[in-house]
């Protein structure tokens, strides 16, 4: 490669329409560029391919340019999650152009996980962190700043935190699959969720069973980690119980797929017989058949939002607290009205 | 955390069964160990939560203790593909426990791509990288070796490399598809393949292909990008043909879920009318109706593997070739005999 292919500072200030000053500011993260200019001044540079000098860069300002995300589920659960490579994704997304790397560890909970962070500070690896799957009462984030990094947590801790926060009302998704229930007759319902340890399984429990109360249904909550097998069990329970719901909110698509299978092998029409509604719209719950009714969040966006936000705070921005737009409730073909009608008293069939 | 809850040395030795000494030359990279009392002492250590104080080591050897990981594909096939989490799962297995970071990159190929292994190599991010996905006559071999980085290959290349090697046998595993719908019956079979452009897909391709003629079958190859999109579109391609085939070799699973929801819209029953197999066996398939038949690989073994490859080239082992053990075919509900008597000469049904 000739060193004239590679696209210059000169070249980024031409297609954004900005001056040279201002895109040098904006690519080494300081402050004074308006979160517009920043967002124009990155595209600019992604659709060039310039990619930073970032051994020149390190020298003057003693920054690792590289942020971490530790993953503090079991290598078992990355595997089989979709959100965690559209996390990544979206991280890179915006990484990928301001010249960070991502640094990427799995840790336990507990002891290994403290180790990890206090490693990834230690050996000067990371600028910041990204933080998921809050906790309650989440030890990560004094520890996190007593450790001297910067951070930006994916919703709001239940803690003071010195952070900023990128959330998504993931209680408004799950409203929104009850009151869809709701409207389709449905009078039993359960909610198949993640772990009670995590905030956002809390909260979903939470608006799941605040919104089952607003619409005179009754429900049921069963906890999991998130897998399919784990999905497929809690179906099975739930199924299994004379007064069986006749729809099933789950907490991700992988979980309402095996709920689905588990449905159709105990004889059960999937949305005849039992609705069905997945957590996240990944890609393949469009495919099915039936095509599965699925909260759409989109964690590659999100990825990017705490990348930027992360970025922000490395350039001395101030803390921001930022929500991004409600989930939507995607309606495709796994529920349908309910197959007993909403006055009860009728038993199933 | 108090400073004595952190494991030493010694109590990884006393928990392996060796002495200190051995246990600070596996936990340090030196040559000298066997594979065996490498992989006991790494599990004793990862049983302990054993973390190496990478800060002092660092200081005396130089290395940057971080593993590399380019992703040469778009970021939403990184977001849809569950090979990718399955391979950083396995190495984060072995790079958890040894100290390594892994720092993760996505590129595309092209010139983003040699500018992201220039970066990772210019500004001493890391000791070695693992090539995923390898091309033909991939130029990465020779850039890498330029950069005078370590590296560890999925896959054997078609040009001459330095770099160990960690490989699984494709081929086999999609033989074992072909001879599977030989033996029930079927004639006319097709191969939702990945990119041409991609070592694997061609080896696939070419086995399919191999397997299809041994076996006296018609056959047809489409090419996809791997997304479920892609795969669905190749499957309404395939069953609209004259003589459209009885089974279908998917070379993933999601495009095979995607073939089957096709299939089941245009009325056909799986396994029925369609016989289909996927590839890589991944969790959701088995929780399907009809479960999937699939090749089963082990992403996440591959990814330890050649972690530990990795590892061994930065001790200075010699270059090694290992060959995991043949992939299998797990027999579900998705294959069964075809729908028409392989004399031929009956129409479909």
């Amino acid at each position: 490669m000739s060193p004239e292919a590679r696209p210059t500072i000169a070249d980024v200030a031409r297609k954004a329409g900005v001056s040279k000053g201002l895109v040098s500011f904006a690519l080494n993260d300081k402050p004074g560029v308006s979160a517009q200019a920043r967002t124009r001044i990155l595209d600019a540079a992604a659709e060039l391919g310039w990619t930073p000098n970032l051994r020149a860069r390190s020298l003057s300002t003693g920054r690792s340019f590289a942020c971490g995300l530790v993953i503090g589920r079991s290598t078992d659960v990355i595997a089989a999650d979709p959100f965690f490579p559209s996390l990544i994704a979206g991280l890179e997304d915006v990484f990928s152009v301001s010249g960070q790397v991502l640094v990427l560890s799995a840790a336990t909970p507990g002891r290994h996980e403290v180790e990890t962070y206090r490693g990834l500070a230690a050996d000067r690896r990371v600028d910041g962190l990204i933080l998921t799957d809050l906790r309650a009462a989440d030890e990560r984030i004094a520890l996190v700043g007593e450790l001297g990094l910067h951070a930006v947590t994916l919703g709001r801790p239940d803690v003071d935190s010195p952070f900023s926060s990128v959330s998504v009302d993931d209680g408004a998704g799950i409203r929104c699959a009850v009151e869809h229930l709701a409207a389709l007759g449905h009078d039993r319902i359960a909610h198949v969720a993640g772990p009670d340890a995590m905030l956002h399984a809390r909260r979903r429990t939470a608006a799941f069973e605040d919104a089952a109360r607003a619409n005179g249904m009754s429900s049921r909550v069963v906890r999991t980690d998130f897998s399919a097998a784990q999905g497929a069990t809690a179906t099975r329970d739930l199924l299994a119980l004379a007064d069986a719901p006749t729809a099933i909110v789950y907490s991700n698509d992988q979980m309402a797929v095996a709920g689905i299978g588990v449905a159709e092998r105990l004889g059960l029409r999937v949305p005849g017989d039992l609705s069905v509604s997945g957590f996240d719209d990944t890609e393949l719950g469009r495919h099915l058949r039936p095509a599965l009714t699925s909260v759409a969040t989109d964690a590659r966006a999100w990825g990017a939002a705490a990348a930027r936000a992360l970025l922000g705070m490395l350039a001395g921005d101030a803390v921001a607290h930022i929500e991004l737009a409600e989930p939507t409730l995607v309606i495709r073909e796994s529920t349908s009205v309910s197959p007993h009608p909403p006055t009860g008293g009728l038993g199933r069939h």
